[in-house]
Parts: structure tokens; C-alpha cells; sequence
């Protein structure tokens, strides 16, 4: 049974955050001059109101930010030419929403595609530990398939005294193997101060413990890169939404969801994949979706059937953790494949993205 | 990171645990004379433990339950000459597990066929209305390729004021709908008075919320026909094998465990499907593992998605919700399949068995 | 921040849940003569409803249940005599509902009060072991100022290996210590097959694990005496009201609610007290409320701050484990104080009792 | 019932913490000379370990993190004159750690002081609007006994869209409202690179939602000034040690942890408060704790219930946020109490204040 009981309490929550950004969006005639589309901009916000200009290749949408309780929306219809309709949306998120912008929102990292139709593997170690390790696996998941390189050089870590990564020289190691091997490479940013430092990296990671550090986000979201934002260990599929809203909105429109598992009661695994997540995501936001099934089980036996149904589910790709050397990995050797099962979990996915219609 | 914190709290618990009932394994050699493993048994049984007997095609075991703290595990492997070797094990169930017994546990309900390299599909309404109804679910679920039939007649509701199932005349009717379509049939029980009134019944469902409805469990134990175990929604993995002990170590074997979805923090969906747990519960146990993507997302949309995850995954089949008329359905109508989209759901998954090498 | 997102869903269901049982409460006027009452309730009846009838010290009430969409509510406040004022309820649960009964609901058990106004300590053994065990325990905790012996005969355990309690030889072992001790005794009951064992227990105990044993409450629900019914681990606190309207709408209005802890993500303790239900359960019901420290926290060094936090939070008592040897308890004795113990926590408690101005 | 079963995983898991980050503590003699005890710090160090040296009034204990897997701690004990006795913890966290440090740290902040024996109330609004309104509420909460004011500047919000606080204005505000009250003040830091910004002010915030922005923590760890630590939305208790650990072991022991409600399944609150955890965090380290019973709940009614009950299981205060007009404020209005009621719930508090044998 859904739990109803708190319908009272989450309108009037509702009503409030009416108050402070609302939810109308106008789809616009296909052929609408580019002109008149900025007047219609500018008269917005003459009167108070933000603006969200969404450009598909079916429509083109404009989404008010502000009150919009006294706007008549009907009235503004019929009376402005460009607008072929308009609606009023119940979601928070409006730039990421699948109303306001019908299309897939496919994303290209040099000669790779993440997005509908495709199935992006990204694979690469827990951590970056030296030019021989990164060398070695990058040279290996390239040959058996996989398509971006990952690693992390800054490793968010529960003690103080484990391992922190290896910062700096690990962002360059990883260039390297970029230079090697020819993959575009992702790597996870700490905070904003290290903007800079990411500047050759191709995607830039948010981790789910930053999932809700806002001023990262709209730092990112200044970025002309694709930022890879990861769901936080106990935010819902909604926030993850409004986190994604925050680069958006700040003018980075290539940003790629990521379900790596919640927190639930069960300790068998480290976490709980959410698969419902990735469908929910796809239908409500026209962004890529993908999965990690290493963070979700922490358990390398079960990377392989998960990453199956990552693909059999719908996600537009997976991100999986690989090493050379698992057992003496220093971080997260527990969940990582080694080179051999990695080419064999691709092989296998080969043959599936046949009949999922995907190229992989 | 793992939670590392408890270690010795949970180890004090464990050594509790040993006190009480005890994790000793006897794996017998191939040819062990019959009366010799009944000697073996007795002799045990005159030292104050319970047994259980778990006789496999590969191997043959011998499980202690007792204080084997005393016990010179070594010693009785060399003096007993049916005894090929002996271990201790770490977990709590013994009846349940792939230790104990490797082989996969297949279940025959008349012709179908439940376990490893089958996916059985599982399908009909939530409750059971009326002879129109259930026959006409029953044909086309028939038609599009489900083995078992499913209907509520005893319905568990949160509310005494909602329609509670049509109760014995709900079980005539499913009796009918077997009669006319020869369909297997599952049914769930609400409590061990219940019991004659299944005797048709070729499957009796143990639901989430008894699923530590201890006597429940015992009573099915004593029964000489499958039972569907599903997981509650709050229960671990382990105590969904502990629940399944219940039954197997009172005399019944034959138990489909069912992931159904947990109750965690995420509220646009009903619950959240773990799919890790098909996974572990295959790798550490012997029975057959089906998933039920209705209950697990509450929502019709996400139905077809989670069940190619769920074959992609290795579970042994999905329990799907269906219903000639979900607008007006009596219960659970916003997650059931309409008739159609369930013969396309069937379409798709048999183009997938193929791949999986499953019969369906 | 509030979830927000699935108002539209929720409040479609919540329309649902309004086909099948309303919510129309009407108010009756202090002076009117049952006769005339009666009339009203037949009236009523005769078109298909069913009725709640009931009735405090401040006012009577009539609550109909059925599709109340149609009943024109001002038109009966104006040419029904009998009725002061009417309105339309939000809940589900109606019987157990402040809005229905507005004045605190008082129990009583022999000499014992439990309700508003009282902190009654409810105390003994997590399961009775020997008739000295009980007795040692009852003599002890009567003097320290507990004022009913708690003691589990039937076990629910997760293993079939652990110990199950003593049985009915348990029941028998907790009547003699009510005989010799004169406290009120309560015990946890595991189906509805066992009601004539619990027939000189005072209050009969339905566990946290059969919060929805549905058949099981409405069985408490033909009782005459007082049914403590313990919140489920992962059950919410709407779903415990309707656990508790199943046994007030099948006609026995003693109900006691009992929270115990939730099962979160945090493993360091067993489960997750949750003292926001205690206050909520009060507010939005006028049945007694107690807390459970020991289920709650697993720990014995936890249960005194609890147990006055529960206190402080405005609870009408407590239930606590307690030994006369934790360390060798059969069940649950790393949670149980000694007799020490607790006659030194009842000291505090008893000082703390003025400030709260309540009867211990 | 616990739940046992990954004992192995956890073991294996706690034996790769062991590799990096060790858990040997010698606690020195009363007497011994700085000149000693520096010179074996300087041995350890040569040796390739870290220390931490954490003096006491009871004791002084040096703390070694690094592979102690070879040490002889007997030999050491025996051979080292200032040495009283050494022993091994099995808790990654050292520095925070009440078997490291025995004393409970007391903090001063101006005249006020936060830790064992008191009970320090901070309250403010969520957000600080405008002079006029931080004014009314600074004056009235001070004159009602509040010794700390609280107040946003920058406001972490789950919507880009949403009020996102006062800024470096809110900062001024505070300070501003600090001169004419005289109360200390503390707000939310977001980032690293606001620490200039928060030059004077008394006590600086690291929200829920940076628990684990480890980079923040190690800055804030520079700081000659208090940090108020909230946990996290799903971190465990150990986690928050572990976070706490960051900011103590970069060398400033003046944190203050603040329990403020996990995200649990249950959806009425708006978090569910964790008592337990106050308890357990009380037990294992020697940091002050306070409680947040407005987050904690999200509902205002719930606040005074929640604050008595905070100060009953044994935290050194509460954080309590309050508003001048609740109905009109432009964050968290619905949980915040107005003054009057604020007013009245530390009349209560200083009652209860002598029953707890603290001064408030």
C-alpha cells in the first residue's frame, strides 16, 4: 500500500515551493523566428520571471522561473504567435524535465556517444596508483571494449588515515593513459578550488557524498564539459533531479545521471542498487542514465549479472571498476573485476546489446 | 566503506548464536551404504543432536545441529568410513544451503517445471473477482505463455475498510480457472488454519508480511507441496534464508524464495527491487529464486523493464501482476499489466531466453 | 527538505482509498437519548453503511464507513436533531482517531491504570525460563515499582535452531507469579489458534513481526481485554493506526501502542527508536502510548537514558527486559538489565514523575 | 535478532583498515617529563609512523597510526620508563576516541561553555532575513536563556530556484546582532573557500550534507575555533566519528557533534531523531553532543517533546531554531517555534535542568 497519510502535509509543503519558483512552460511553433523568441525572453523577464530556453529538434520550449500564480496562461497562448501551447508542470526540476524537453539528450565526448541508442561502458581502477597500473588496464578494457577510461586521482575516504589517492601525479598518469591509449578519461573533482585542475580531464565527476554540495554543482555548471553526477547514498530520485537542475541551470546541459546504489537496512552488500531508478530517471528526464554495479553490491561475484540487468533494464551505459592486481588494490579491491573477467563480462554484453538494439 | 565498526559486538552474538545450534557438515562418500548413513545419523541423535539428511546427485551431507563446540571434527572424519570429509560452516542455515547441498533444488508442479535453466513465468490478478475474470486472465495469460496462474483470494490489506478478497469463494473460483485451462495455481494462505482450504492448491504463498510468521512457516513445512516464500519488507537476505530453513528443516524442500522489493527511503516508487539479492540468494542457497516486479515498483510502466532485468540477472522466473481491466481493478490496479502489454512483456522475454539459455 | 514529487500520485490514490471507506464523522449533541441514537445508526445502516459508534466523556461520535461521496453533510447536521455538527476526516483510521474520540483513552488492568496522566512500567524477562527465574524476577521487579510482569512463553525467533521459549509450561510459570506476586501479567501471543491459552493473561502481546497478522487483530479484536500491539520494523506510524483500527472496529477499544524501534541503515544498535511516533501516535489518536528501550537499542548501558527520554517525550510508560542473570538469559541478555539495574533506573524515574506530573 | 552473517566480510574488510591506519595506544605516566615524551613521539615518527598526542587531565596518551602489526607492545611497555601501559583499540578513529582521550572536552566559547555538565541551548532562525528580524529574535531568545545564536547566511537548498539565503549579507546581520546581544554566533559554512568569511564568526557549521566533504573537514581542521558537526542524512555513528576524526587529527579537538535525524522509510517526520546515537557517541568519544529537534522533525509541534527528551537521555544541548513570524519565513517556517513558544520551552528546560544536575 502506498502510505498515504501525509497528502495534507506535502501539499501545503507543495504550495510553498510555489511560492518560489514555478512551473509553466510554453512549447513554441517549430518555425518561430529566433527574434520574437528573444522578445518573448526579455518580456518575461522584464516582469520578473527567470527564464529556461530548451532548444529539441521536435520542439522548443520556454520555462518560467518566478510566480507565475497571476499569469493566465491560456490568455498568453492565444495572444503570442510563436507559442504553440503551454502547460503548467507539477515537477520542481524544469530544465531537466522531459516536458520541457522532449529529446534525448545525447552527449559526445570526442569520437564516443553516451545516450539513447548506445551503451557506453566506462571502466578503469577504484584508483589510480601508477603509470604502469593505469597503463596496463587502460591499454586492456580499451582491446575488450570498453569506450572511457576512469580513475580517481582525489579519493573521498571515511578515515583519515586510508589511502587518499594520489592526487595531482594521478590526474597526470591518467592523461597519459589518455594520450596511450586514445580514451577520453573520467575522474571525480573534490570541490570547486580544483576546477583548474580538471581542465584536460573529458568528464568531470560529482561523487555521491557531493551529490548535494551546491556551489560545486553550479561550478560545473559553468563548465563546456559533460559532468557526471552520481546519486547520493540516501537521496531520492527527485533530489538527484534538482541536483542535475542545479548545472543545468547554470548552462551545462551534458550531464549524465548516475544510480550507484542507496543505503538500505540489508549489509550483505554495500548498497542497494535501485534498477526502478534508472527507468524512473529515463522517463522523467531526457538526460543519459547510467550505472555503477561495482559501488552498488561492493561484491565482485555480482558485478557481472548486475551489469546484465543495467543493460536488460534500459540504462544508457554502466561505469565498473577494473585492476591488473585486485588483491592488492589500494581501494575497493574487493569489488573490482580483473582484466580477464572484464573481457569476458564484455563479450557477454556484446552479444546482448544486439538484442537490445544498442551499440555498445 | 563497509561498516566495520560492530565487529566485536556482532562476533560476541555469533559466538551466542554457536551455543545454541551448530554449523557441523558431513560431506559422505558417493557409495555410502544406506543403513550406514541411518547408523551414522542414529548415533548422533543418541548424543543429544538433531540431523538433518540432505541427499544431492553429486553429494550426499550430513548436517549437525547441536553443541559441536566438543565435537573433534577431524577425528570422526577418520573414523567413520562413509564420512569423504567434514567442515564446519559459517552460516546460520544449513537445510538451505549450497554447502550443505550443491546441487540446484528443481521443483515439478505438475508439468511446469521451477529452478535453474527454466525462467517460469507467474501471472494472473491480485485478487481473484469473479469466474469472468479469473478465466479471462487465465486463457490469455495461458495463451501468451505464463505456466502458473496467481490469484488473491485472501487479501492482506492496511485497512480493514478495504475490499478484503473474495476468501473461499476466491479459491473455488481459481480451482475452476485450473480446471478449465490446466494451469497450476498459487494462492497466498493468511495463517495455519487455512491449511485444508488449499489442499488444491498447488502452490501455497507465504507473503512479505509473514514471512517470520514462525508457525506459518512450520506448518507449511509439513506440507507435501511447494511453497512460495517472498521476502518481507524489511527482511535481510539472511533472515529470508532463515525463514526458509523453517520450512525445509520441518520436512519440505521444496521452497521458491521470491525477491519483492524492500521498504527504503526512495517514495516514488512502493518499494525498491534488490536485485544483489536474487544474486547472493542463488549463490548461497539451493532453491530456485523468482523476482515480482509488480510489488517491487507499484507502478505498471516500470513492470516490463524490471522483468528483463530480472532474467538478465540469473533469477529463475517473475511473478507479474495481470488484469483484464486494471482501470477498475478490485486491487493493485496501477501496477497490474493489462492482457496485451503482458503477451508483449511474454514476446519480449522469450526472444531473451534464448540468450540466457533458459527455457521459458 | 520535504519529498514532494509524487503528490499526483499519492493523492490518486488517496481517491482510490475514498471509494472503498470514507471518512464523515458526525458529532452528536451531549443530551442525546440512545433511542434516538440507535435510530440514527439503523437509518444509516439500512443504506449500506457501517458505523463506528463511539463514545467519551466529552462527546459521542458516529463515524461511517462506506461511500460517503454522495451524503449531502450540512443538509444531515440541519435536519438531524441528534447531531451538533459533522466533518469529512482526512485518515483512515477512524475508530482510533482523536478527530472521533477526543478524550484520552484510560485502561485499566486490576488495580493498574494505563493512559494519560500515568507512567506505568511494564517489566520481566524477555521469555520465562523456571518457576524461580519468574518469581525471583516478578518479587523484584514489584518492589522496584513495575507495576505488570512481562514474560515471552512463545518465542519468535529468526532461527528454528534458537530457542523457542517455553511454551505453555511458560504461561503456566507467569499465572504463578501473578498469584503470588498479584502483578498483571502480559505475554506475546503467536496466532490466533492460541487464544484459549491466553485466557488469564491480562493483556495479550501481538509482536512487532505480526503488526499485520491481519487475521490475527481482528481475532483480538473479539477480547475483552486490553491487546498491547508493538509497531512492525519497518512499518510506518499510519500503518500501526490501522493495524490498531482492525482491532477497535471489530470491537475491543483497549488497545495499547508500543514503539519499539525501526530497522534503519545503522547497525550499532538493533533498531532505531523512534520518539517523533510517540508524540505523533498521541496527537493523532487517543489510545495510550508506551516505548520498548530494550527492543529498541539492543544494548543494556542504552536502556536507562532511553527509558528517560521516553518519559520526557511524554509516552504513558515503558516496557523493559530485565534478569536476575543477563549473562546466562536464553534470550536477549545483552539487553536485559539485572534486578539492580532496574531499581535504581525506577528510582529516577520515580523523581522524574513529579516534573511530568504523572503517577508511577 | 542481529544480524550476523557477514562477520567474514566485515573481518576481512577490518583486517585491510588494519593495513593502513593502526589502533596502538600507550598511555604515558602522570609525571612524565615533555622532554621524554617528545623524544618518543620523535621515534616513532623516524620509524615512519604518525602520531597523535592527546593530553588529559587524568591521563596523556600518544596514539601511533601506521602498520603496528610488527610492534612489540609488551616490549615497548617494559622498555619505555614514561610508558604506563599500552593496548590495541578496535576502532579506526583515535583522536576522537575516548579510550585515546578520558576526559570529556569542555569548550569555551566566550563565556559560554558547551560539553558534560551543561546544557547550551543555540537558537535562530533558519535563515537570517534582515537587521530587524535577526535583532528581535537574538534579543528575545537571549532574554529566554538561548547562550548561542544561530542563523543562515549561505542556505544549502535541494532547489536551484529556492531562497538561497542572505549571503555575505546574512554574515554581516549576525556579527551585527553579536554586538548588540553579546551572544556568540554560528552559522553553515558550504566551502572551503568561504573560511576568510567567517573570520569572527564564534562557531562554524558543516552542515548534513558535507558530513563527508572530507576537504572541509581537513580546512575547518586548521581553524582555531569550535566546529559544530551535524550528521549526516544516512551516516552511521561511526562515520560521524570518522568525520569528526578528519577535523581532530588536522589539529583542532574542538568539535561538537550534533545528532539531527536520519532519513529513514518513515515519511510523517521529516527525519527520525537518533537518541541512541547521542548515548553511543556520549560512550565512545569525549566530544560534547547536542541534538537538533527541528530538523530532527520538520514539525513544530514535535520540538518541545523532542527537546525535553534530548535533555533526559543525556546530551550537553540543543539546537532549536526559532522565528519571529514562523508563517512568514522564507525557510523552514513550519518547524520553527515562534519566540513565545521558545519562551516556554526554557522555562520548562531550566526546571528539568536540576533533575539533570546541569547547568543551562
Amino acid at each position: 500500500m502506498f502510505r498515504a497519510a501525509e497528502v495534507v502535509e506535502i501539499i501545503r509543503n507543495d504550495i510553498y515551493f510555489e511560492k518560489q519558483g514555478d512551473r509553466m512552460v510554453f512549447i513554441l511553433k517549430p518555425d518561430a523566428p529566433k527574434e520574437q523568441i528573444d522578445q518573448f525572453l526579455v518580456s518575461w523577464e522584464q516582469k520578473g520571471f527567470s527564464t529556461i530556453l530548451s532548444v529539441g529538434t521536435e520542439h522548443t520550449a520556454v520555462c518560467l522561473i518566478g510566480n507565475t500564480a497571476e499569469v493566465d496562461l491560456d490568455h498568453i497562448v492565444e495572444t503570442t504567435d510563436i507559442v504553440s501551447y503551454g502547460k503548467r508542470i507539477t515537477e520542481q526540476y524544469k530544465a531537466v524535465n522531459r516536458v520541457v524537453h522532449e529529446d534525448d539528450t545525447i552527449i559526445h565526448v570526442g569520437d564516443v556517444t553516451i545516450g539513447e541508442g548506445f551503451f557506453t561502458v566506462i571502466s578503469g581502477p577504484c584508483s589510480v596508483e601508477s603509470n604502469e597500473q593505469i597503463l596496463e588496464i587502460a591499454f586492456s578494457v580499451k582491446n575488450s571494449g570498453a569506450k572511457i577510461l576512469r580513475g580517481g586521482a582525489f579519493k573521498p575516504r571515511t578515515s583519515p588515515y586510508a589511502f587518499q589517492g594520489r592526487q595531482e601525479d594521478g590526474l597526470e598518469m591518467l592523461r597519459m593513459a589518455k594520450r596511450e591509449t586514445g580514451l577520453p578519461i573520467v575522474s571525480e573533482i573534490m570541490n570547486q578550488t580544483q576546477l583548474n585542475l580538471f581542465e584536460d580531464i573529458d568528464i568531470v565527476q560529482i561523487g555521491a557524498r557531493n551529490m548535494q554540495n551546491f556551489d560545486l554543482l553550479r561550478a560545473v555548471g559553468g563548465l563546456k564539459k559533460p559532468v557526471l553526477l552520481k546519486r547520493g547514498l540516501a537521496n531520492t530520485i527527485e533530489e538527484l533531479l534538482m541536483s542535475a537542475e542545479y548545472i543545468v541551470s547554470a548552462g551545462n546541459s551534458e550531464v549524465i545521471l548516475c544510480e550507484r546504489g542507496i543505503r538500505s537496512f540489508e549489509t550483505m552488500t554495500r548498497n542497494t542498487l535501485d534498477l526502478s531508478a534508472v527507468v524512473l530517471l529515463k522517463q522523467k528526464s531526457h538526460l543519459p542514465v547510467i550505472a555503477d554495479p561495482s559501488h552498488a553490491s561492493g561484491i565482485r561475484s555480482l558485478v557481472q549479472p548486475l551489469s546484465k540487468a543495467i543493460m536488460a533494464v534500459g540504462a544508457d551505459g554502466i561505469m565498473v571498476e577494473t585492476h591488473n592486481n585486485p588483491a592488492k588494490a589500494l581501494c575497493d579491491g574487493a569489488q573490482s573485476l580483473d582484466l580477464e573477467q572484464f573481457h569476458d563480462l564484455m563479450e557477454d554484453l556484446k552479444k546482448r546489446a544486439e538484442i537490445e538494439e544498442k551499440v555498445i
